[in-house]
């Protein structure tokens, strides 16, 4: 077990209802006037904003509002998010929505602590030191943001797509109420169930001995996502299964199913390319796409920890022919993709043949990176990765 | 899956050699009179409370010291704490020893708030505004205090043990370097790891439907307890058995096994009193007396989260007698704290046979409350549990 920090200070309000206390917990806190951010539409349809907001002015908490937050969340929204929060003064950001949402919310929190973009964290030339505090109100159970420390945006002018981690990007309070995500399509809940069970898969997969109680939590976490994510798609508002979900979305990228253990996530770094150029696919659909094919390659290099994933999260029936057990856990998390109608090839979601080498070129940082897990993936990696997924 | 709020502040520096980092860590949360509170010798004896104080001096911290902190630590030497406190106007409480030495430090760090006795936190007659933080640097794996809402104090005049929680009880931080607990005696390590598993124990077996993502971490940890005890009690220098058991310890009760249902933990309840009328009783070792007492009348109201925990738990190989399943797995859990040399009795323990009614008694706080959990714990169930466990 290597040495870690561990630093989960969000404080998760969990359940039904939750979101009513808003206005008393800001109170709580102290903060007196606040930015809501959020996106396109789900959250006024839906009715939580209004809702949101007759909760803060019951507690005579002021408010300014942005708006309009594209998945991948862009640069061009966070530059006036900045503009905004540091004009109004506003002492708290509350994220409503999902990671896109908050990681828009992130970036704003620390592009408002300085004279610079904060694209400049993003592509690590500079590090945050100070901040707004940012909280969240979640509406879909993915990218794990209302406890992570990372924070992924969209260049717009550029389509890079760059992520940052800070102890910074840590949110002061989320409330995760599993309601809320009833009106999830089955494709964003698909999406969303990929995208949290990549998390722990990416850290569950990495260089190093066994290590135990993160090891069994990691796969305790992948075996409940598995078996909540089958109900939530055929049944949408069956709460329990919402619950698990909800709850892993957090756990699984908040620190806890990676520690001990260096962590890389290589299929995440191929997919932020994807999605950078791409905007228009979904982060977990690309990861659906990128990961059997990652695995095929990776596997040998720690057949152990592969068949402890086939036979205790996939099912598969230990037989004498461990390569072949392997093989079929990775198939069978294939298939289960397809029942949550993820595309499982590139080409389907949209991607031009054509674009794969600068997709791979990209994602070494044009040059001037090699990822180094239990696979080292380097440009000819990634590259065959891409074209075997495509 | 009920509503739940998950509040795990404490940071955490984790691994070989962390200790070493404790001056620059207090500097940096910018404190500059410091309590230093310990036991009664093993933290001197190793040299620890040395380089402690001199990582303190280099960074030009200044601290008071009070040690002398007794297994099931005394409400007499908190108050001690509490005027010294009060009179050096300390910043925050650094204690440097187990669950006792951090029990004791809770304590203090409310009552230097107040002009009572903290006792009344303890018997509820008052509830804790405010604080001095609290910081560990934990040298046995076992209460989980270092991450836990909870205090535990024994009334020295009167030999009542009780606890009361308090979000305000979490530690700042807390150093866990598993190499300082090499030195932990067989017996107070297997006292640690009964404390470390009876902590999930006692939040999983409760009453309620499955909740699949926190029962496979709960039954996840207690495996690798009990995987990784059975090292450490031959090799008591294997640091990753160490690291296992350590991690454990603060994951066990820090909220995140229990997340999502309700929990009563009435073994402890009993034990309490136990420990609180014989001190000399360590809280592990009168745990594992009593737990399969409890568990052989308790598990008819859940038998299907008893057959888990054998099968996952204890590896016993599924028969047609559901019933016998259940109790074998108990029974090899007996037969494990036996492995640990722990005292399987109330009698090895030293408790007398003519204290049993009043321990019942005291139990249900003198005829004021009953336990509801799986099974009702009244008067006479406590007192049926502590007679078979005698």
């Amino acid at each position: 077990m290597i040495n870690f920090i561990y630093n989960t200070p969000t404080k998760i309000f969990f359940g039904k209802g939750e979101e009513d206390k808003i206005g008393s917990i800001v109170k709580e806190y102290g903060f007196k006037k606040i930015m809501l951010h959020y996106g396109k539409g789900s959250v006024i349809r839906s009715g939580l904003l209004t809702k949101v907001k007759a909760k803060l002015d019951e507690n005579g908490i002021e408010y300014v509002e942005l708006g309009g937050v594209d998945p991948n969340p862009k640069l061009s929204l966070v530059l006036k998010g900045v503009e905004l929060a540091k004009k109004e003064k506003v002492e708290l950001i509350l994220a409503i929505g999902g990671g896109s949402v908050l990681d828009s919310a992130k970036s704003i929190a620390v592009g408002a602590k300085v004279d610079f973009s904060p694209w400049e964290f993003s592509i690590k030339n500079a590090t945050p030191k100070d901040h707004i505090p940012v909280a969240s109100i979640l509406t879909i159970a993915a990218a794990g943001s209302d406890m992570s420390n990372s924070c992924v945006i969209t260049n717009d002018e550029t389509n890079e797509k760059r992520g940052f981690t800070s102890e910074l990007n840590r949110c002061l309070f989320s409330v995760l109420n599993p309601e809320l995500t009833y009106t999830v399509s089955k494709f964003q809940t698909g999406c969303g169930i990929v995208d949290t069970m990549m998390h722990t898969l990416e850290r569950y997969f990495s260089v190093g001995p066994a290590t135990e109680l993160t090891d069994n939590i990691a796969l305790g976490l992948l075996k409940a996502v598995y078996d909540a994510g089958k109900v939530a798609i055929k049944e949408p508002e069956n709460y329990d299964a919402r619950a698990e979900l909800m709850w892993a979305n957090s756990l699984s990228h908040n620190g806890l199913t990676g520690a001990g253990r260096p962590f890389v996530m290589s299929v995440h770094q191929i997919e932020h390319e994807v999605s950078g150029m791409y905007p228009e696919i979904a982060h977990g659909a690309g990861l659906a796409a990128l990961w059997p094919q990652w695995a095929m390659k990776a596997y040998k290099a720690c057949p152990d920890r592969f068949l402890r994933f086939s036979y205790e999260v996939m099912g598969i029936t230990p037989t004498d022919n461990k390569t072949k057990d392997i093989e079929d856990g990775i198939q069978a998390l294939k298939t289960y993709f397809k029942e949550l109608d993820m595309p499982v090839t590139l080409h389907e979601l949209g991607v031009k043949e054509d674009t794969l080498e600068a997709l791979a070129y990209n994602t070494m940082f044009k040059g001037k990176r090699v990822l180094k897990d239990i696979i080292t993936v380097d440009y000819d990696m990634a590259l065959q990765i891409l074209k075997d997924s495509f």
